[in-house]
């Protein structure tokens, strides 16, 4: 570059502006809509399966953390931030869902990034699904490993690309519902695909823990996968369990290798007490109601089956997660805005956040709704039906 | 490989306790040490540099907003989880900092996974000090930029890597304080070579805001720069603030363009709302305390200076980092044990957490030391202090 010449500084960051324009011409503008503490509107979008981030039980633990243990951590995991209530989230957390150990990272995020990195590396392959999360591609782009992103919910294709693997090791990577669609991997049969090819197998379970398997113990526990020694599952604490952060859970010499390498659990300040307060205390609720997670997932059922008979293009949902799909992403955004309009919270999700390319708006349902909610939504997501979206 | 005789299911994870042995033989092993709620130790190794964790205005501010608000943000920002407090956190952070707009992150290190990355692209350069922390590190090999991480502190070294890039946008990438060793980087001079070269400034202040500047206004205002239309600050709220979470903080169409593009910000679960309470309340207390961060200033100062004048190889802090070497990884994990038994907490940073391969003791000054405190310190430290580890 010339440096005699140089651009003014008040230009430097112009391309950020161009780049806006041509995210406004696609339609594919996001904005924040902060909202307030008691929202008149009907929430199907939150990630709250259960209702549990402003359960008395669940807040309650997490004021009284932030009282007794302070508002912060104060530091990475392996220096001031790991406290007794971290120690006691992770001993609770592997009891619950049936594995040796469990560690707890500041979100699922961070738990992806750290599982994915530390379990494969310069020696492995990974034979990823590639409808998977972000966080999780992240990972692969960061492990040095030779990356398969293979063909969405296809066995055979995993199959495949662990045959064909010119690394010793294999490290397959799955969700166990999937976050866009709400559809389910075939853990089993993907698992057994694995022990074939002497792979092992890391199952994103954040749509499933809490809401899936035997009083909420999540996919990977009602695959009769969790105590499996070549089997370890990620999971959020911020969705089901209604309060902040991820965990990684699975046999007790992976949880100390992630300890010891996992960068971004080392180099993460710990998840905040009140968080980790809230999660275990969403665990007792979770065990002492062991038929909640059955109400989200008969509500979302019941909704996606009066939304398709409603004519519309819905999946049937296998946890809490359902989308309807959209002919455009402006009529995605039109039709989100207008349910918004009447009171229905819904997400819209466009490109790049689908792995398809295919813009829809993804309803989650709640333990908590009611049948009149289901009513309600059924009724505005309907009658404010953009033209093209009907099957 | 040979799908015909797979390894037994159990023998999948055997290269981890492999890479242990390794470990425990380098003298490498890291354990979680899980503390109490009122730990009877002296802690010098968190980062709660304005020991505003328990101020009890601060975890008064998070146990209140966990009642109201709920113990967890129930979704992604662009979905459900901005809320009033996120925003109002934002425009007070953008505020205090002197700065445009404020985007906050689940965790600094989201913050600086998403800035880097969205800031920079397959069309850019990135210029980067080689001792820069993890997080900023992962975001450059995420970045599809042409990274260049140059000698540490070496503004001509930046100023080479900038006149020979071969891509037309650069990014410099750089903390304000260096979180190992505590030094500072020259971000006057860089940033003057930035403008010469066309290229944005990035300063990670994590260990600056709260700390350095008038009222704690961070390094960057200090330097002048934070309403630089080409500078972006990315920081914690889990240090000074004493919270959890991250931000970054710049021009507004910056912080436009990491609310549509970054990957760690849009497919993350926002930050819990005790979290962002706690942190708004820490920025009330630092305008309406602004002498503040000069205590936690001087007790670093002061107790390098007797760690020094009692012979210890010690760095001078530029803010209240304070790094003190040791002849050996064993030697720093001995020592760090000696203090904890003497019931003082100092971090031990041996490889692969140390840039140059030093092992050390890294300790952390606060506000709220006693000359007592400081006292006991440099008596215990002098008394553990292993041979060789004089100047």
């Amino acid at each position: 570059m010339n440096a005699s010449s140089p651009p003014p500084p008040d230009t430097v960051f112009d391309w950020l502006d161009a780049e806006a324009t041509k995210r406004a011409d696609a339609g594919l503008t996001r904005r924040l809509r902060p909202r307030p503490a008691q929202p008149d509107e009907l929430d199907l979008a939150g990630n709250d399966y259960l209702g549990l981030a402003r359960d008395k039980r669940v807040a309650g633990s997490a004021a009284a953390a932030a009282l007794r243990w302070g508002a912060g951590a104060t530091g990475s995991r392996l220096v001031t931030g790991s406290t007794e209530l971290h120690a006691e989230l992770e001993h609770e957390l592997a009891r619950f869902c049936g594995a040796q150990a469990a560690l707890v990272f500041s979100s699922g995020f961070a738990a992806n990034l750290g599982a994915v990195t530390a379990l494969s590396g310069a020696e492995s392959a990974i034979v990823s699904d590639k409808y998977v999360h972000a966080s999780l591609i992240e990972g692969c782009r960061l492990s040095r490993a030779d990356v398969a992103a293979v063909a969405h919910a296809d066995p055979e294709a995993v199959r495949h690309a662990l045959a064909t693997r010119r690394k010793p090791r294999a490290l397959v990577v799955t969700e166990s519902i999937f976050s866009v669609d709400g559809d389910a991997a075939a853990l089993g049969e993907v698992h057994g695909i694995c022990r074939e090819h002497g792979a092992a197998l890391l199952v994103d379970d954040a749509h499933g823990l809490g809401v899936l398997g035997e009083g909420g113990r999540g996919a990977v526990h009602a695959a009769g996968l969790s105590a499996a020694p070549d089997v370890v599952t990620t999971c959020t604490l911020s969705k089901a369990l209604g309060a902040q952060g991820g965990a990684v859970i699975g046999p007790r010499r992976v949880i100390r290798h992630l300890v010891e390498t996992a960068r971004s659990f080392i180099f993460d300040t710990a998840l905040a007490p009140a968080s980790a307060a809230a999660a275990l205390a969403a665990l007792g609720v979770l065990k002492s109601e062991p038929d909640l997670p059955a109400k989200a997932i008969d509500n979302a059922a019941n909704l996606a089956m009066h939304l398709k008979a409603a004519g519309l293009r819905t999946t049937l949902p296998e946890a809490a997660v359902i989308s309807v799909r959209a002919p455009s992403p402006e009529a995605a955004f039109g039709w989100a805005e207008a349910c918004a309009e009447q009171g229905i919270r819904v997400a819209c999700f466009r490109p790049p956040s689908v792995p398809d390319g295919v813009s829809r708006l993804r309803l989650t349902a709640r333990a908590n709704l009611t049948e009149s909610d289901v009513d309600r939504a059924v009724k505005v997501l309907t009658a404010t039906a953009p033209r093209g979206a009907a099957a």
